[in-house]
């Protein structure tokens, strides 16, 4: 039996099946929990699904993986492995992209408040510098004026389209903090100052809607208004862009049974827009896509221990050894991860699942109908790869998660359990002592 | 002048202060930004604040701090000096502590979700045990007979009173995840239990209704039915209790020229119930307070570099080099720190002070009227002691900030910038390299 096949049966509702017990009840032993489980096959076949997706159809493309959904190191080699590209969002992330073994050039930095040092650092690897607004612009051209060098620049738009997901993260609405604005010329005069700055070389254009999107429409209005602004800036300008980058923000199925987009679907209908609009356009640039949820979110579990269960007269509480500070989604946008309890097959009853932050707001799946669970059993969290360790903390004076990598039947720790020693690693030590 | 004075001139509202700017420039020269600044005098005053209007009032007595509004060592040292005993919620707080310099039998340990490891650790430590429910009390008991010793063990009580304040930090409420119900007879069979279990020695009682309380009601109503219970206890069960914490929540004033209740207002309320009470019951218990964000919140200042500037048609936002990862409260609570932009005394606008994180939610501050800054100035937000650094994060790969502690003309690094490296430092190296 292989480690995958337990993971696999725990995905599929088969928490109780004895592959499932045998894994999770091994990894919890070997590295203690609250831990984070990778299924490296899961993200190969997300990533295969998404080039099979877009290869076929659009011959000029390039495929990205936005590091900020997961950034250890071994996670974005396995995307870079796939042909997938880095798409960062601070210089932290870039140092994730080159440690992963990326070149700095391949790599797309996008960011709407980049500081004077990630704008240096960014320029001295020949990162593509996604251009938030005028303000940075001027700094970028002051920067490679500075190093001698010049900067390949973008510009982030926003195209005012609102594609229906959580306010928090829909990132293409005119009030967002992003971008520059498509409408009423403002992004065509920013296109205008960029080629007249020293030291810049424009070479595409960026959006992105935000996260979750689970239907085409809003790509679909968001690719007509790019492309159509790509040929006023190539009439009117006489700029010729090498990239449109359309974002990321693809959506996962976060229920049983439930059905989302998939990148075929997407592909499909972006296909004859695209076709028109380069047809009108006079040239065809690349097409990118910048995913990060969509690679790594399914193959992530979170995996707690039961610490105890109690029934008050309003609920029954599963008190486990997560919780905000493990992952943070529930509590901050109200995300409902799938909970599948370990080794259980008894009839379902509606729990709590209470995290172990000493906060009332601190619960990680709410009215749940599952198998009561009792202390020391193990509950898994589903679709916690994408934003669950990467938004982990240390609060309560809690180390941070293990993360351990399953490929096929072997397990390899890919961040070790965070010690109380780190705790106060950062505090002085003479003042520490005793 | 002393860099005490630049903060309390920034704090009201005089940021283009000389000193205020000198002390800011001195501070982010030396220390870089983001950067977490608190006034050791600022905390005394506090502290000793609490203690002036608690100790004439209640010979019986014991004032503790909640660590998890401020975890550093330094700042918890602070506190034990100005005679305070630590409140924890985790093992990693009980080390904390006992690094500070407490005895471990000073400490009390409540958390609603303690795992078999934190149990054994604060037995063996001496630490009082604030259990939550009856499935822990009968883990705690097996642990103390097994370890040889008696655990010293209080019941944290869910009063069923409402305090009226957010709903995420609201603890005392009926649907709580936290303690056993004072209500049906549910508390007073959990005591019953206590007292026939082996290994146990039940020493007093806890309650807390939530955090940011502005009012006395809720605490005097929770007062009456503790104490009510407490005679309960003694008339039914022959117990007699050492304590009765009445928890922690006083609330600080978040805006300018906002008055809330003071510590004296509380004590006052509180002394007429306490005695009648106690009077009634016949012994006088200790009374125990626990606040946290009341002793450090207003001593701590985040400092921030101003990245960009952009004017949209919708908005205008200071893109700053801090986000939620730096400061979680207003994207996780909505909560609104007042900011102040160092060295500006142009006529103030409405601005969206923007955090770096790339998220439509990261929105440090919204709509605040405030002179417009420039890149390279910066902002502070205000009341950043408490659930701050606490709660941050390295989400988007961004090193967590450093702390510096001002104490009159001096200040000392209790905590230096987190690093890059540090970033994979627990990723195995060999896998990291090239």
């Amino acid at each position: 039996v292989s480690l995958r096949e337990g993971l696999l049966r725990a995905r599929a509702g088969e928490a109780d099946h004895p592959a499932a017990v045998a894994v999770f009840s091994l990894l919890a032993k070997e590295h203690g929990t609250p831990l984070y489980v990778y299924d490296a096959e899961t993200i190969r076949e997300q990533a295969r699904a998404l080039t099979a997706a877009f290869v076929p159809r659009f011959p000029r493309l390039k495929l990205r993986y936005a590091l900020k959904a997961n950034t250890n190191v071994h996670i974005v080699r396995l995307l870079l492995a796939e042909g997938l590209s880095p798409e960062v969002v601070s210089e932290g992330e870039i140092r994730a992209a080159l440690l992963a073994g990326a070149r700095g050039a391949d790599v797309l930095f996008t960011s709407s408040s980049k500081s004077p040092s990630e704008i240096d650092f960014a320029l001295r690897h020949d990162v593509l510098l996604n251009v938030d607004n005028l303000d940075e612009l001027a700094q970028a051209s002051a920067a490679a004026t500075r190093l001698g060098t010049t900067a390949r620049v973008s510009f982030r738009i926003n195209p005012g389209v609102d594609p229906d997901t959580l306010h928090q993260i829909n990132t293409g609405i005119a009030e967002s903090k992003f971008g520059v604005h498509l409408d009423g010329g403002i992004a065509r005069a920013a296109y205008e100052t960029a080629t007249r700055l020293p030291g810049l070389s424009v070479t595409g254009i960026h959006c992105h809607l935000g996260s979750q999107i689970t239907e085409t429409a809003g790509y679909e209005e968001t690719a007509r208004k790019m492309l159509a602004f790509v040929r006023e800036l190539k009439e009117e300008l006489g700029l010729r862009l090498s990239f449109v980058d359309l974002g990321g923000g693809l959506g996962i199925p976060f229920r049983d049974g439930e059905s989302v987009m998939s990148p075929e679907r997407l592909a499909d209908a972006l296909k004859p827009i695209w076709e028109e609009e380069v047809a009108r356009l006079g040239y065809e640039p690349e097409l990118w896509i910048e995913p990060g949820r969509f690679l790594v979110a399914q193959s992530g579990l979170m995996v707690a221990r039961v610490n105890s269960v109690k029934t008050t007269p309003v609920k029954t509480f599963v008190n486990v050894d997560a919780g905000f500070n493990t992952l943070l989604r529930p509590a901050m946008y109200g995300a409902e991860h799938r909970v599948r309890v370990v080794g259980k097959s008894t009839p379902p009853m509606v729990l709590d699942v209470a995290g172990d932050v000493c906060e009332t707001g601190d619960i990680l799946a709410a009215d749940r109908s599952l198998p009561r669970p009792e202390a020391g059993d193990l509950v898994a969290f589903l679709d916690a790869g994408a934003y669950g360790f990467a938004m982990a903390s240390e609060y309560n004076a809690r180390p941070l998660p293990a993360e351990v990598l399953v490929d096929g039947d072997t397990a390899r720790v890919i961040r070790r359990r965070g010690t109380f020693e780190e705790l106060h690693r950062s505090e002085p030590a003479g003042a520490t002592g005793r």
